[in-house]
C-alpha cells in the first residue's frame, strides 16, 4: 500500500460485459466513484440495472457488442473487494480499522493487477468519473502505456479545501454516531444515523440549487405525510432527501465510506515529482477527453479547465468538453441526453 | 404569532448607538443574521468589540455621530429576547418545543413594537444581511410607511429548496443528537456535538470554495496536532472548522437555532398576497439598495438580482450593487474593503 502496510490476497470484484478481442486490444477499464459496485450495466448473469445502464451496453456509447469493457469494485469498497468490512486472513477478524491508509493509487494498482490477471496489457481505454475519475488519471500515470486513451468526468488532479471539508465533515457525522462504536460495530448494522446524514449532504453536493428549484420549488409534503412536529418533513425537497438517505444505509458499510473519502482527500496528482505538471508528465495516452459540468459546485469546471490546460502544457492531446447539465456533480448518471452523445463521440473517435 | 399561539409580555432585548434627534427622524434599525446578538458595535456600557464593528460607529459608514442606531436581539433567539430558552410565565417552565412556530414576520412585529416603545414613527433606514435582510424586507411590507430607506444585503424574497436542504440537514445533526433529548435538555449544556457539526456545515455555506483555496489549499495541520487516527484532523481546512465550531457552541441554545433556522424556510414573500409582486407592493420604502456578492452560493447573485428587479416591477427605486469579494455569504461580516464604501454610499446619498 501507498502509506505502508500491505494485504495478503487481497479480491477485486468485478463484471465485464462483451468479448476481449483476439489480438487483446479492445479492453476499457471503467473505474467507479465512491459508492458504486462493478455492476455497471446489466447481464445475462444479472439482470439487475448497472448504475450506468444506459451507457453501458450492446450499441450504447461504450459498445459492449465491441470492447470487452470492464469495471472494478474498488478497492476499499465493500461490493466483494477487499476493504475495511472484509476479514484479515492473518487475524481472522474483519480488517475495520486496522486497514491501512487507503489512496486512489493504490485503488489503481489494484485495477492493473486486474488486468494483468485478465492478459489485457494494453487498454482501448480507461474511463472514470468523480473518484474514478480521480482513480483513471492516476492509474495512466502510475502505468504509462496501459492505455491507448483517456476518458475522465467531473474529476479532479487533486482535492480542494472545499470538498476536503464537506468529506470531512461527512466522516464526522458518521463517526459522531454513537452506533460507531470507533469502528467496531457489528459488520451489516452500525452508524445507520451517520450515514444517513452523511448521504444527505453528499445528495445536496451532487446536485445543484438550480435543479432544485426547478424540481421542488416550495412544494409541501402531502398533509398526510407530515407528523405534526415543526422539525420533521415539511417541504419536498426534505422528502426526497429523506428517501434517498434511507436506500443508502444499509447497503454501504460506514468504514469502507470513511476509508475511500479520506482517500480522495489525500488525492494529490503533485504528490508524483512535486508538481502537478511532473506528475501528468507519465500519461502518455494517445488523446484524452475531459468532460466538465457547469452547474457542478463540488468538482467545479475550473477544477476540469485547470486539468486540461496542464495536460496539454505536458504534451497529450485534449477533448475538453464542457456540458450545461443542471444535475451538477451527479449529471453524468442521469443527464443522459447530453453524456450519451458526448461519451458516443469519445469512442466514435479513433 | 403569525402561524398562532401567542406569547405573554415578551422581552426584546436591544442595543442603541447615538441620539434621537428632536425630530425623531434619524433612527436606524438593524435586523441581525441568524447567531448574532443586539451587540453590533461596542459603547462605552459594554466595551467589546461588535459583529459589525467597523461598519457601525463614530464616522463609520453607518455613523452613529450622525444617526440613532438601534439592534436588536431576534424574537426567538438567546440573547436576552424571549425564545424558546426562556421562561414561559403562564408555566414558569422554560417554552423548549412549546414556543410557537416562528416567522421572520414575528421577528419584524417585535422590531416595530420596538420602535413604537422607542417612540420613532418613521425610521430613516431599516438594515439587515442574510436572515436580518429577509427581516427587513418583511418589516418594509408589513409596515408600510415606517421606513424611508431600505438596505439589504445578501437576502432573499423565499428561500430555495437548496438553502431549505442545508438547513434542514442541520437541524436533523442537532435533533439527532442523543443530548437533545427531544428539546429537553438541561439548558446551557445540549446537543453539543450536533451543534458543533450544524456549526461546521454553516461555515461550508457562508464562505467560499475559492478563499478556501487561496486561504489553506492543501496544507497539513503541524505534526504536533496530528493525532495519529487516520479521520482525525489532518488538512489546515478541518482544524480551521472545528476551531470555529467549537467556539460557537455552548453560545448558542439548540433550540433557538432550530426555531430560527426553519423561520428562514418558512419565509415566502408570495405569502403576503399570493405572488412576490403582491407582497412587495405594499414597500414604499423612497429608495432601496440591494447588495449581491458573486461568491455567494447559499443566497446566491440570482436571488439578488431578482430581488432588485422585482422592487423596481412595483416602482421601487433600487440601487443593485454586485460585490465581488470572494468570502461568500459571510462577506458582509468580513470584506470591510468593500462593504465599508458601498454602505456608506447608501447612508450619504439623500
Amino acid at each position: 500500500m501507498r502509506r505502508g502496510g500491505e494485504l495478503e490476497r487481497p479480491a477485486i470484484a468485478y463484471e465485464t460485459w462483451g468479448d476481449l478481442s483476439p489480438s487483446r486490444d479492445n479492453a476499457v477499464l471503467l473505474f467507479t466513484g465512491l459508492s458504486p459496485s462493478a455492476h455497471a450495466s446489466s447481464s445475462p448473469e444479472d439482470p439487475a440495472p448497472g448504475w450506468w445502464e444506459e451507457m453501458v451496453g450492446p450499441s450504447r456509447p461504450i459498445d459492449t457488442g465491441r470492447y470487452f469493457v470492464i469495471c472494478i469494485n474498488s478497492l476499499g469498497s465493500c461490493f466483494g473487494s477487499t476493504g475495511p468490512a472484509t476479514t484479515d486472513p492473518t487475524t481472522g477478524e474483519p480488517y475495520r480499522l486496522s486497514f491501512p491508509v487507503l489512496t486512489l493509487e493504490d485503488v489503481a494498482s489494484a485495477g492493473k493487477a486486474l488486468l494483468d490477471h485478465l492478459g489485457v496489457d494494453r487498454l482501448d481505454a480507461v474511463v472514470g468519473a468523480s473518484m474514478g475519475g480521480m482513480t483513471a488519471l492516476v492509474f495512466a500515470m502510475q502505468f504509462s502505456g496501459s492505455a491507448r486513451s483517456l476518458l475522465l468526468i467531473s474529476s479532479a488532479m487533486r482535492s480542494r479545501p472545499f470538498a476536503i471539508a464537506l468529506r470531512s465533515l461527512q466522516r464526522e457525522m458518521i463517526r459522531r454516531d454513537p452506533a460507531w462504536h470507533d469502528g467496531n460495530y457489528p459488520l451489516g448494522e452500525g452508524p445507520v444515523t451517520g450515514m444517513r446524514l452523511a448521504r444527505k449532504l453528499g445528495m445536496i453536493t451532487y446536485r445543484s440549487a438550480k435543479e432544485w428549484e426547478q424540481r421542488f420549488g416550495r412544494e409541501r409534503v402531502a398533509e398526510e405525510r407530515q407528523s405534526g412536529n415543526p422539525f420533521a418533513l415539511d417541504f419536498e425537497i426534505e422528502a426526497y432527501l429523506e428517501a434517498h438517505a434511507r436506500k443508502f444505509t444499509g447497503q454501504y458499510d460506514a468504514n469502507c465510506y470513511l476509508y475511500l473519502s479520506r482517500a480522495m482527500d489525500l488525492f494529490d496528482v503533485a504528490e508524483h515529482g512535486g508538481t502537478l505538471a511532473a506528475g501528468l508528465a507519465t500519461v502518455d495516452a494517445e488523446r484524452t477527453m475531459i468532460i466538465g459540468v457547469t452547474s457542478d459546485y463540488l468538482f467545479p469546471v475550473e477544477q476540469q479547465r485547470h486539468l486540461a490546460d496542464e495536460l496539454k502544457s505536458v504534451g497529450v492531446t485534449v477533448d475538453y468538453q464542457e456540458l450545461d447539465s443542471i444535475q451538477g456533480h451527479d449529471s453524468f448518471l442521469v443527464d443522459m441526453d447530453r453524456f450519451r452523445p458526448t461519451v458516443q463521440s469519445f469512442f466514435s473517435t479513433d
